[in-house]
């Protein structure tokens, strides 16, 4: 169930806060970037590892480090130590089978969150656990695949352009859930096509390929689901917390999101009972096509077969059968035939079975 | 999905705040009506554009702008600088996927509901996205179409008849949305109207357009509810608020459109159990059709098969075959055939398959 | 959709607070009747109308006046200038689609409920707003029929049996209600009687029209849902209210008349319950027929159709044939079919088909 | 519906508080029984009726008294009178379709609740309805039926084991309920039963009898739900209550009782959860066995249509058929039959349609 | 029910507090363990009963007592004198049919937890369950069978890896209550796997074998439900309790168990819903067959009936039938059959019914 649960069984029996990464797509290569902005500067340096901690913490700069692959743990570890993490942080950020959640360790607040990538080959829609780290002017990303899906912030902030170089870190972490939150309405559109090509389907020729990419997209939706209701909680509650850490300024942001968050959930459930539907039409629809199935095979057998009856009768060898002698029985017997066949769609007619369909 | 999701991947990646409209149909013109009044006078002027903020604003006039069309995404510039709109507001306002709510910015409060359209071509309901800004002693209005769907009230307010020219602005605000859901029980009454000749269909003839028809009345119903659901909680916010720019005489109007919402959802629920009972109605008569059909073949099956079979039999061209030789052979055979063909029509007569139907 | 929504299309586009009568059933005649009575004396006057307010009203009786027939509204009218009703209350009154309500004007309470009348032409259940304002020392009910529903409370009233003369307004008001929901009782058992001849009826013989009744037994389930869960709510806030126009004496009853309308509540989901139950039956039972009749056509087909084959064969007109020559070749081809038949009845007893049914 | 619903129809009308026994199924034998104890002695006296107070009501003893069989109106009103139960508490006891429900009349609290009996004829799930009174020292317990189903604890009072002798009339009251709570198990356990022979018969031979037995069980489940649910809020009010009737030794008694009242109703939930699954398997089967009757029509028309056409080709009495004359054209057809048929059955077992059941 | 319900019955009239086992799988022997540790050392004895407490409990050593089997009542009547362990926490233990369910006596908590173990033979999930009493410096655990689950926790204990020995007796319970968590995931992962299978058997070849799986999953599905829902609750008070016996190091542990059995909640949901759309595809999938399998009877049957009509009409032994006379009779026959045919073959290309399948 690759899709739905990540292998945690290897970690039953170890004490807690054993750090082992559990998830199955480890990034090829670890990217590690470390920015330092201000409203006026903005530094940037690539690693391939963390190992020592950033020089130059000053509380005139906020510091960005993010991580592209989680899964050497070492780097975990050194940035624990520099950023004093509790071992569960560390444990959960190892563990990608997280729900979206928030917990305030006072310093810092941690973020869980998914991103989603709707992928061709194998089809279907994957999660990537994004953990943020929020302190007092500093965020950490940690991102389990290699692809960044941060750069449209890190381009924001380079050319300075928008508020964001001169807001606070809690801006930034704001910025980096707004990006995947965004990302969420990109993916309901591609869906949302889906779900219309798959309608149009429906009703023109639904075959067993339709009912598969309906319980392909139901599993879709039970995904995203998992992924978006714990978020509208996180947001909430980033929105309702009276930490220091985030700024009144950020909380109309953070509203704002928590809007958006809500648009995706309505979404959600708006498809989904588009589904249920089109589950209940696909099954009317096959009982439609069996009774019409039936009313051909119904029509041809009635009319015919007492036909056949008919022309048995008069294929019997007995010796004595008068009808047989007379010089117009057998336009008499194609009469009769003729007669049965008329008299049968009528009958048909009466029922309105002709009438429908043909 | 057009009728589901707005498109606003447009969107992703931009800063939080960037107008850009993502709406799908813009009105063809844009009308911007500025009027005045107190109980006294009523003046009002219509333009093209809103460029400049309008004079003139004391306290002892209330001013209402209205704009039909929204995409000229200049005019709501110009409007957020007059009024102090808020960044988040306007980008809300070019969004017409919100969901209905209420947002308190203080100095003005900022709702946003669903107006509804029941359009023949392509059939199917239609949301319109109306945004109202309520401040001390002004009210703007903001309309996606170009058909001004808030005539009424101007019209009312004009000939200064009823009690709407002497009250404040909440009033006037209060006045737009009483409009608005006056306007879903007409939609609702159409739906009805719908309902009861789809149930008619039902019982007299069902067919796959039929099944069609309930799904596109589902859908419907799944825009309704994501229309009006929310509102409930926008007007039960505005009537419980101690915000100082809703008066105590208008709350008692609140209270009553609150009932008014909380009927139309009520209505709502009703609509989408009858719904729910009739796709079951559909399956039921589907099977029931097909019991028929099946009831009919195997009858005329069981009638003629036997009687063929024995037809058959003496069509045999073997050399001694005694009966062929009976005088009475001919005749004791059709006996025989009738005998069989009466005791399948008493076996079916037994079992009941006659009594019912026929 | 006469039975789920009043048109109120008329009053959209008019002002909040505008009269207009908008049921459909108006009571031919309007009755209204002027009761003032204490411990001591009762008074009763009959009139057409109601166009002067009751003298007398002192704190010492207490006075009831029913209106049987709401749709004349100048009696609206005259009645609301002498007890100073709000122009919400009197547009509800009119408005025979409120949901049941009860709201506090200071002065006096309004109580919006639903009597719910079970008709034979056409068929189905209908229901009545009952609305009634409760002041200091009056009672005034209005009625949408011109049936009087509330005559057994007159009649004790009348003769001074039981507690009610000496109670207050609030008791009388109490009365009202309690002779509604006692009628809901009513109600329920009819429905339960009909719901058990339906069930009987499922297992005996189902039929289309069985589904029918079921379909309607629903709606009606849907009606009075509509009816009686915010009627829950109503006593639930009667009977916690503080207002001074409840004594605590009256509280009880009110206790024990909630508790009556929790006792229908659970009826109605039981009811509910079993209604959607008996749908899963018909349907399985209907399955169940169409397999009974498959297997009579499959069994009758299966054995005639090779019998049928194998005097085919000898039916052939070969010049070589030479079973046909053989002296007991017409009785092998007996036997053989004779064979064949056995063959394929011990395969369906083998099966189960037979040992079932027959 | 005499199992869902009591007939309250001969109340309505009549004033609230009017006493009148409503059930349907009194006792034969009214019996009285009065109980005197405390942790050194135990008195009972048996009676017939109720008339008169029992003497004696000391501080230093319990008094319980037990009527089996209600359907006596005086002897509930001398009951009354004694221990000044309220009216409308004796119009709840004479009612037995009262929800299990508690009330605090400050000296007494007044507790019903229902007692399940599973009967055989008919067979079914029935309720009765048992009223316990519960005082400063005394505890009054009123029964429907004539059998005694407080027996068990009457024989612990008697011999003085346990723990029951020396606590206060809290304690009996909690030790009453205790008992039909216990029952509820082993009503529970015996449905369990019954479940698990109906699913065996599920999977070995569905028929329409196990669709109804699924029915009958389903009924069963939503009295038994009726009488549960309420039941749970009942000992959760008696738990929290502050009322001094009930002391905090049993408290931690009652909250065991809540316990087993959730239990209680997490295994009804279960059951229903399993027998909503097995109407889905029901149905599932016979769609099963639909497909499979099918299949072998299918398969021997398919086989035997084409050459009983052969057949008949051949049974044709055409002047010039050349083929008749052939020395092997008999030998040749019956070889085209045989291919044709193998055909045919080749197509079948490339179709799955005999490897699976043959 | 075994799987479902433990036998109470045994239980209904005894007084409550009676010591008896109702479980049905009593561990083979007993195995008392009794290790007292610290920080810096760790002593351990194993005994076949518990009859006398344990020597030198003082404040600086845990004590931890496990018993593998319950159900000789004598070993927990020891341990209950000797931790004065209240006679409702002793039947509670004796009573393996518990929710899950936490207590808080004062001077101990007492927790109640279900092991889970996925079975081969008889194939299922069964419960076992599991009783911890938390007390200042000592842990009690008790399980149902004679295999210890809890040794994972010892061995780390002994080698004193980790935090463990350093740590209180909340701890430990923690630790346990971590490992049963943990060992949840495993069967969660395992079922995943199974309903991985399930999904490739539907789309492959749906047998009733496979509905059959289903249906034992959803099974067991449920007796997961029932077994962590409310040990949801169970940490949840465990987390806010304000016990001193739990100290706010322990805290944060809590709170990452807590999330864990969140996770587990979110996936059983999630295989719910799978399982449900399962069942669905799964009669879609056979109407889809039925569907099949009737097109190919209905296009067999009205080829060939209508020719083998033909061939009977021309077999039949009229005297005058003027085209068995013509030299061309016989391929004019032919011919008018093959055109037949091709007619039908026609009119189902142009259905689409060939197209689809063939």
């Amino acid at each position: 169930m690759a899709k739905f649960m990540k292998k945690r069984s290897q970690k039953a029996g170890l004490p807690p806060g054993t750090l082992v990464y559990t998830g199955d797509r480890p990034a090829k290569d670890v990217e590690v970037s470390v920015a330092h902005y201000n409203a006026q500067d903005y530094k940037e340096t690539l690693q391939k590892t963390f190992r020592e901690c950033p020089l130059g913490l000053d509380a005139s700069h906020i510091t960005w480090i993010n991580l592209n692959g989680i899964h050497q743990v070492e780097n975990l570890e050194s940035l624990g130590d520099c950023y004093h993490l509790h071992p569960l942080v560390q444990e959960d950020i190892l563990n990608p089978d997280q729900r979206p959640k928030v917990e305030d360790y006072g310093d810092y607040l941690f973020i869980i969150v998914k991103m989603l990538h709707l992928k061709e080959k194998p089809e279907g829609l994957f999660t990537e656990q994004v953990s943020i780290v929020l302190g007092e002017n500093f965020v950490i990303s940690l991102q389990e695949n290699d692809k960044d899906i941060f750069d449209p912030v890190r381009q924001r902030l380079k050319i300075g352009k928008g508020r964001s170089r001169g807001e606070g870190a809690d801006y930034l972490a704001y910025a980096l859930l707004d990006l995947i939150v965004d990302h969420y309405f990109v993916i309901l559109e591609r869906l949302g096509e889906i779900i219309e090509d798959l309608e149009e389907e429906l009703v023109a020729n639904p075959t067993p390929v339709t009912l598969n990419r309906i319980h392909r997209l139901k599993r879709d939706m039970i995904i995203l689901r998992k992924s978006v209701w714990p978020l509208r909680e996180v947001v909430s509650q980033l929105e309702r917390r009276e930490s220091s850490l985030i700024k009144d300024s950020t909380n109309l942001f953070l509203k704002d999101l928590y809007d958006h968050v809500i648009q995706v959930i309505d979404n959600i459930e708006t498809f989904r009972d588009i589904l249920a539907g089109m589950l209940d039409i696909y099954l009317s629809s096959l009982s439609n096509r069996l009774n019409e199935v039936m009313k051909v095979l119904t029509m041809i057998a009635t009319i015919f077969i007492p036909l056949t009856f008919i022309a048995g009768v008069y294929g019997m060898n007995f010796k004595h059968m008068p009808e047989l002698e007379w010089p117009w029985g057998y336009y008499s017997a194609l009469l009769v035939m003729a007669l049965v066949s008329l008299g049968m769609i009528l009958y048909f007619r009466k029922k309105g079975w002709l009438g429908q369909k043909g």
